[in-house]
């Protein structure tokens, strides 16, 4: 899996900083979280392939998290898309999209499924060959849920030099992944003979828009990436508590708590240009911390 | 009167290039013109004093010219805007609007006052202390309209070298500016012997998406600057038919049976990357025609 940061602004857009947006991909298939205005414009740039994403996943209908939606689906549609979209997000986002397009009088190319989720409790919510996604509810002015994807690993993993040292035919592989005994030189070898085991998943999750919330801290356990919203810094508390927002010491408390292997923070408030005192901050409670800037990718 | 353009791409952004938008700005004070996606970016790298905008236009609900409105709206609200808003557009934008401010529980902190038009005649749409806008119905695929904008002039300007020749005093102007006469030197004088006439106004017109449609001519007479779109060369002139947009060469032909003054040409569609030759090809109708590249600014 790698992430890449499309924006990771709060909700005023400043220092050419830009709303919330990031693509996951996995094995070349990309899956979009959050869709601030411009998103496309940033699709573009860093050459995400916007017809093959498979699934976007919104977490709340603040308005920095989704108003680049509509436009990336009606150019979606105009460059020809024709497969199924998927799009999980709080009720009533199909409201909005339909009534621009009735508006309009657009008729997308496509079919998109959408997926509604409540922020009561967590929900298996999306599942593919590729990931299974839950829901993290979390604590904000509006509906709001994160999301935990987890990577979908094969129990086993084909081992080419056993292939080889074998000399072993398409049918011959076939055979042993369906479960069945092949004869070599006289010994029978099996599936376990030819493969390596998978033992280690790998998961990622992204917490966006909430108030310090203890309860994440289960969803999120030895994950491998965490990102958390850190709008603020601890000298704005008073600000964070107001808005339903986080700090960088909230961040990285999390991040301590759910035992994970890396913290990415964004979400900047417009009033911070120089983004490293949120840094500090969120490294005084969990040191593998970075920032989430747009450009940027990760590998999970 | 100064123009700026802020997006002249058509509907697919490419090469840089961002959707429909421009500022009309009068004695400092701002005017937008369609509002694509990403203009609220656009509105910041060019300094746009957003909250000083008086009124905005949007030529039809086709989402490169209105997708950025929510946005720019919200913006403002946050930054802080009391000030009365006018948004002069065809029906059902308000049903928009009001659907993504209710959904996500936001309320503006000003009012919007939505003039709202069809495309069947011209009408004068708007009117305030700087100009006068109206209507230039189009022949687009949904109801579209262009805009045009008549500086109000005053009918005189005060001449400070006779008021100074004449050594008078506040009261005296006063006087004179309200038809009195005034005694100076043993000799009555009137407005007409300290002012200027000012004979000649401004005016400005915006012609978004349409087929070429002769019926605009008469609205655009003479005026100063001409904005039309020419989203297509000759060559894709059945692409240019079945789309209802408007070639190089049209763009060139009503700016000469309009007999303006200057021609702007934009809107250009993702499939040139050069846009010299739709210029050229404008030129060959009507020599004094400039692109509408984003972040050039032309007077009026």
């Amino acid at each position: 899996m790698r992430l890449t940061i499309l924006g990771s602004s709060s909700a005023t857009p400043i220092y050419d900083r830009h709303p919330s947006s990031q693509v996951l991909s996995i094995d070349d298939t990309p899956y979009l979280i959050d869709c601030g205005e411009g998103t496309l414009f940033r699709i573009n740039a860093f050459h995400v392939r916007k017809n093959k994403i498979k699934a976007i996943f919104i977490s709340h209908l603040h308005g920095d998290h989704y108003y680049g939606l509509i436009g990336l689906l009606t150019t979606m549609s105009m460059q020809e898309r024709t497969e199924t979209l998927t799009i999980v997000s709080p009720e009533r986002l199909q409201d909005i999209i339909q009534l621009q397009c009735e508006i309009s009088k657009t008729i997308l190319r496509f079919e998109i499924i959408y997926k509604e989720f409540e922020s009561l409790e967590s929900v298996e919510i999306y599942e593919d060959n590729h990931l299974r996604v839950s829901t993290i509810p979390l604590n904000h002015k509006i509906t709001t849920c994160g999301f935990r994807f987890d990577k979908k690993m094969p129990p086993y993993r084909i081992d080419k030099n056993k292939i080889e040292q074998y000399d072993l035919s398409h049918l011959a592989i076939k055979e042993l992944i369906e479960g069945k005994s092949v004869s070599v030189d006289n010994q029978f070898i099996s599936l376990s003979d030819i493969s390596i085991p998978v033992l280690d998943s790998k998961s990622y999750a992204y917490i966006s828009d909430t108030a310090y919330h203890d309860s994440i801290v289960p969803k999120i356990q030895n994950i491998d990436l965490l990102y958390h919203e850190a709008t603020f810094l601890e000298s704005e508390r008073a600000r964070a508590d107001a808005t339903k927002h986080s700090t960088g010491k909230d961040a990285g408390t999390i991040a301590t708590k759910g035992n994970v292997k890396k913290l990415l923070i964004g979400h900047f408030s417009a009033r911070y240009q120089d983004l490293n005192p949120i840094l500090e901050e969120a490294c005084t409670q969990f040191s593998n911390t970075a920032l989430a800037l747009e450009g940027l990718s990760f590998d999970i």
